[in-house]
């Protein structure tokens, strides 16, 4: 039984806020289940310097001190970003530019800041389902003014997390059961039903082939209702 | 004429969300029109080395990156905090803890994040405003906890910005004013009118003592609407 | 009965040595009683990158590590400046760049250093007081060197702090009234007497506006014999 | 047809040498192919301060600057270590913790260091291969001295990358195939076949279910032969 | 001929101002011809965490940024000592701990900072020869005080620079000569005439022996004077 | 009598070993005993920003985690370098700049990077002796390739340590030496017998100018001896 009394193969609500701030052209807070995570998307004319041609997509992901249970640290105090921070943004970006065509960017950057207002398991895939709805609104509102020609937006992407809670595979696992869990896995999928990342970690129980499976068979199931409501909540 | 059409001496629509995030036993969310801050208390058992009896309150503040109309860099990525962020966390602290009893604190340090969402002028003073409320929630939670015996919180403690604008001393500027004033001044006060704190610059227009004295005027009356909003958000 | 024997509105014995040090064109030794401020004005040939045109003037404050009663870190072997440093130096830039024509000072950038010998209270004011002059002996020497053409120096501008000590209000608060004082204010006049920035910050004892009026009318006072002093160090 | 002339299911030449360098317990140097990495396992005595019981195993990741086709800028003169790095570093101790008892550790930390002497791909998946082997030397040195009382390392971990190189799913990349495929994996396996670890990546291209498939048979082969390996070196 | 007029075995005026300032127990302004270096010297009841038993001699450097010719980046603003800074405060503590019994110095640590007010060549030779006499007087304070019960200075340290100037060896260097000089040395020894350290550097003109022996004779020679010096100002 | 069983003037079996990594175009690891240094020598083109004419030639030292009897820690992990490492690559870097004509380098940067894979004494003196032989194959590489006309390198560099042990001037002291001497002295000659640099330090025990006489006497053997070591190599 999971703490929540979800079955297996369900998502907790998952809600998609478009235009939550005002300034940039893609805010979107997302919410599955208590964890919250603003994304907005901001863009600027520079390409990074290392790139010849075309424009780039970034992500940074932060944690506001009061959104655990525990007060987390400031990072900003801190004066550098942990090891998770960066895994996390770094994961954001990669998986959110598998859906962008870079040279249609010309000379832009995108970054798509994820900030979690409130934590309770799963905000690196919360951050990549919202941050993909805000990224297409940033995207929709560069077309409008003109900035670029053709859309650099392919397909669709979204993220959930799988794992197996005392023996049994479940789907969007909350705080609860991931401080709990035997193994974890955050998969990025796109509209195709295709992989764009799989991470998988066992620290206390490694799992078979055949568990594997059945994670990845509960994955699919829920990022096809992903892909659903981010359309939903684009043409709303 | 203000570019909001407000007359001079007229505050934004202030809003006070109490229970904003769930995890920290206090949790506001402020508005002061369009300026929306999170101001989330936590309490940690320990007090700062250099103290020896007594607790501690201090602040943090933060600007999310897609708060302001360009976006700003991320602290925790650049690697320190700039020092408006520490002027404006330095006041933020001093201003709260001029109405708490630290000696009644016990060994305990309570923070207050203040996280801008969405900035338009005043973050410092709403944060002030709100984070009080904030604190006051988390006594309370402590009380109900029997981590402290009595109240460590005597009166109560607002801050808001006046300046003069095109010639007029107006209350509480927008970031269309700030941006454009010719002098401004936040300004603290407690319930009993006093001043806790007043900041004001001049660096365009040194002011002369007459505005002056039609400034601290204004953030009088401010101050003391803003006290009432605090009231009637903590009897909600 | 103040420690030092003073009157409340005297200030201590003001000296203001130029040319104190041989490679920057401004030089000052500043003492305010025991507190000894060495501000040194340097130029460069560029303005900083976010100016569009026209110069710069900027300040950068520090303690030396034997410079109070007990040897203070120094901030460049801690790896940064902490939050008062960068206040400080924040408020000596804002202050002098008051009486600056930043147009008029071309393609330059302006900084007053200013690093504290010896610390007896007050040392921001005594650095803005001396800065002052510094800033004037710079741009003497920058006009002597047909580096600008006209003076972008108009007015004058000092600083002094007020405070209410033991309930009553007084000038120019050294270390020991400093560290028991109920509240105390910074405040940066020009020539005229009007007012450039004003701090007034008061954690133990919340004032009235009674006793705002008396410290500003003591800064007032303080204010009108710094202006002399500085005046008489320029003709000397 | 691959790069290297090798089949798609053929490791490079695996190279593991004992006793590489004479203060540190364990010490390996690990060749696949090109790619050799100095890894050395250290033991002190403590435990991590967040940690009520046992020991710890942890890892950090160097590569020196000189180790790649262009120089790559020394982290330590940077002055912080890059995401890379640190996502290394923590996959490199998630997989090795997985095969030890830390209950068993007492009160020691071991720390597995691994420096890239040469880079030509693959550079994390053979500091896992190497790192055991460093590992289980540290332990069993620990055991002679005395300073633990039972054998806290279970099984065998080893890794290896996969990744589709010009459509075919081949078996540990070379920095040829890495820098022009269009998808990789990491993946960690104990002794028993079972998974510790997977991190695939497409940015490039998405792949299926079916492509997975055959990349996790490729790596299954790939670390049965590292395991392999690792016991004719333990036993060497 | 050298550029001040002087002989080759002749040094720059030299003057050693104890008291300079009133907070550290020892306060020497030490100047070298227009180099002029406040050196104070601290007392801290602390050990460092390294040693087991006895107090400790440490010293820290720092340039003020207007002591130089052009201005000099202050290091605390840019965040770190830069190697020079670092490589001469390390040279003139071991200096400094020469000729101090640390097993006298109880668990005191002992910091004597040297910072530069006016630069025009051998700032570490002055900071070691004006440091060891704030050394003496903080630990006259000390023992004064009671904190220690035997003297644990033994014999006397000083510090000069030598070089070849235009072919010609001479003796304490001034800036006009060391940015033009072959090869340049800075010697420390004690009243014994014996050698605490030597830093010989040619980067020029790789230099002979009798070169050296030619340097190491003026070098004893300036020494005898500084140390005549110490003993003047210690007594006066 | 020397641990090592080595008379006064042996010095350790040294050994040069070239190209030893395959991508920097000079890669040696140099072995004084047990000490064994990894220097690779990388070009870039570029010139330092502060050099109008000509290149540059710098170095970089690091120590890795393992190659001490105690684990040191990682400097990037730290965030920063020690300053007895910043002590040591400039001291490099210095050296080896004796024998290169930077204006011959025209807009190239040689870095020799310098990593320590076991340390037992005398490192920094390695690391100039072997880094010499990795400096001559980068250059001799750079003309073959096309990219320098003449050969800037002139002469040879080698370094060697010397010390008191135990009353006796010994030469080449490893680490058992090096914790328990009373004064040593790092020594960098060219190969005609002059002196790039010397730094002799004497925290125990001040020498005389016949110890000095003496040490330099073992030093100038020594290093007739390593210049002869580089020459093979090279012819080798």
């Amino acid at each position: 039984m999971r703490p929540s009394g979800r079955s297996p193969a369900q998502l907790r609500p998952v809600r998609i806020e478009r235009g939550y701030t005002k300034h940039a052209p893609g805010s979107v807070l997302v919410s599955f289940g208590d964890t919250r995570v603003l994304c907005t998307a901001s863009v600027e004319e520079r390409a990074p310097a290392w790139k010849k041609e075309g424009g780039w997509v970034t992500a940074e992901y932060g944690m506001l001190p009061g959104a655990t249970h525990e007060r987390s640290r400031r990072e900003a105090a801190v004066g550098k970003q942990s090891g998770r921070t960066q895994e996390i943004q770094r994961l954001i970006g990669r998986a959110l530019r598998a859906c962008v065509d870079l040279d249609a960017l010309g000379n832009y950057t995108l970054t798509i800041d994820c900030d979690v207002l409130q934590a309770d398991g799963g905000t690196r895939t919360a951050a990549i389902t919202g941050g993909y709805v805000a990224l297409a609104d940033a995207l929709a509102t560069m077309r409008a003014r003109g900035l670029i020609k053709r859309d650099p937006l392919f397909g669709q992407v979204a993220a959930v997390s799988v794992g197996i809670y005392r023996g049994t595979p479940v789907l969007d696992l909350d705080y609860a059961e991931d401080a709990d869990c035997e193994c974890d896995m955050n998969v990025v999928m796109n509209e195709a039903g295709r992989f764009v990342e799989i991470q998988g970690t066992a620290e206390g129980h490694a799992f078979s082939r055949q568990e594997l499976d059945a994670l990845l068979e509960l994955a699919g199931g829920g990022i096809r209702e992903l892909i659903e409501a981010q359309r939903r909540a684009l043409s709303g």
